[in-house]
């Protein structure tokens, strides 16, 4: 046997997790977390010490359809076994979709070249008691013109300062959004979709994107506030965070 | 204002609630209860004393999409604004989807005419993660067309004493079984759905039903197994009894 690096992709349902990252409150139990479960699978399985590296750090109550992460280790599980391994000691609110051996340099993080989001938002008067924990209520209808309009001028290279959060923590505040469009699904037509995919986010780009969106579509404000937004980099004339449950992590896609 | 029965239509995720009916076990809090939770919020906005009666005692796990129940109260709030006064009072799990004011001799349980229930299965190696609490993971796939023969023996009046627990607690066992089908929906092809109404149903009777047209679809036992059943009246022939969380209450029809 020899340690080698392996990449997962996993899904799961933020609404029982703390988020990714694995925390330690210093006078209680630790948080449930999406790493801290799915790491304490890793070193299950593995029988060793395990170190795990998310691409995105999902915030309490967001959801993963291809969250990407990496570890090293060794095993004599044949590499087509070890999701279904793995998947065998996770709760039934996480599972790996995939695992595979990589490059020893591979990088979840640093390797990334774009991440998809998609953010679902419920619009109708009655509550979306099915749906609750994966769509943000909003009892008035949205318009979807407007909302196209606002989202096409998020596209491109700009500073998104005016969308992140004062912690965002990031020297630089310039990012590329390669796509944002606004969908309403054939088959749930109670809910509007806002579809974001980028090379990198700052600390909860989307949800400021989603809730200025949603600011434009309730007829609060036009379309060109998004220009206005993007010119004075201030988080104070844009919307408000959309709350986490809508948002879910798509993809992410790597070289 | 005068004293009125009123008649409700109720959906709710049975996921958080230990079945519909209220318990208050000696030594220790109540239990959350759909029955408890509603009946807490109708005190809320009638300011009275309420006793409410629901048509359908579902277990702990199990939905309803359209359960029904009555009360008699009095109250200043316009018929048709009580299920929106109703459920700024009720958690997200549960909604009040209709109120009306009924001929006082309404009994939601002893005028019901027929229920329909439907149970959902998901048939894939996948594990359901976005829809875990509302289908019954089977990994294999299942033989519909022999599932489909199987029901269909099922319809028509019968003594279904094979098919309820023992604790059944009625006198007669025999009952009608209006409609029994096996399907597969188009927009979610990992599911196989088995939709049963009938004029009233034993305990635990359609989670049997489901049980045991799963032995069928697996290649288990031949669809005739169900004329023996029916035949023996022997609960120890059957299937077992399927998981709650797939299980829902669709409609109730009144005369």
């Amino acid at each position: 046997m020899t340690i080698q690096r392996y990449k997962l992709i996993v899904a799961y349902d933020g609404s029982g997790f703390h988020g990714w990252q694995e925390q330690r409150p210093p006078d209680s139990e630790p948080l449930r977390t999406v790493q801290g479960v799915l790491r304490h699978a890793l070193v299950q399985v593995m029988r060793q010490p395990i170190e795990l590296t998310g691409a995105s750090r999902t915030d309490t109550g967001v959801h993963a359809a291809g969250q990407v992460a990496h570890f090293d280790g060794e095993t004599r599980i044949p590499t087509d076994r070890v999701a279904a391994a793995i998947n065998s000691r996770l709760p039934d609110d996480v599972e790996v979709l995939r695992a595979e051996v990589v490059n020893p340099d591979f990088d979840a993080i640093r390797d990334a070249k774009c991440k998809e989001y998609r953010y679902r938002i419920w619009t109708a008067p009655q509550r979306p008691l099915w749906r609750r924990h994966f769509v943000w209520h909003w009892w008035t209808p949205l318009n979807i013109e407007a909302m196209q309009d606002a989202a096409a001028r998020l596209k491109g290279r700009h500073d998104f300062a005016g969308f992140a959060n004062a912690d965002h923590g990031r020297l630089s505040t310039e990012r590329e959004i390669l796509d944002c469009r606004v969908e309403q699904p054939a088959n749930s037509p109670n809910e509007v979709h806002v579809v974001v995919s980028g090379n990198g986010f700052l600390y909860n780009m989307v949800r400021i994107i989603v809730g200025t969106l949603v600011e434009i579509g309730r007829g609060h404000w036009q379309p060109d506030r998004v220009d206005m937004i993007l010119a004075a980099c201030d988080r104070s004339i844009a919307g408000p965070t959309a709350p986490p449950q809508g948002l879910c992590l798509q993809w992410i896609r790597y070289e």
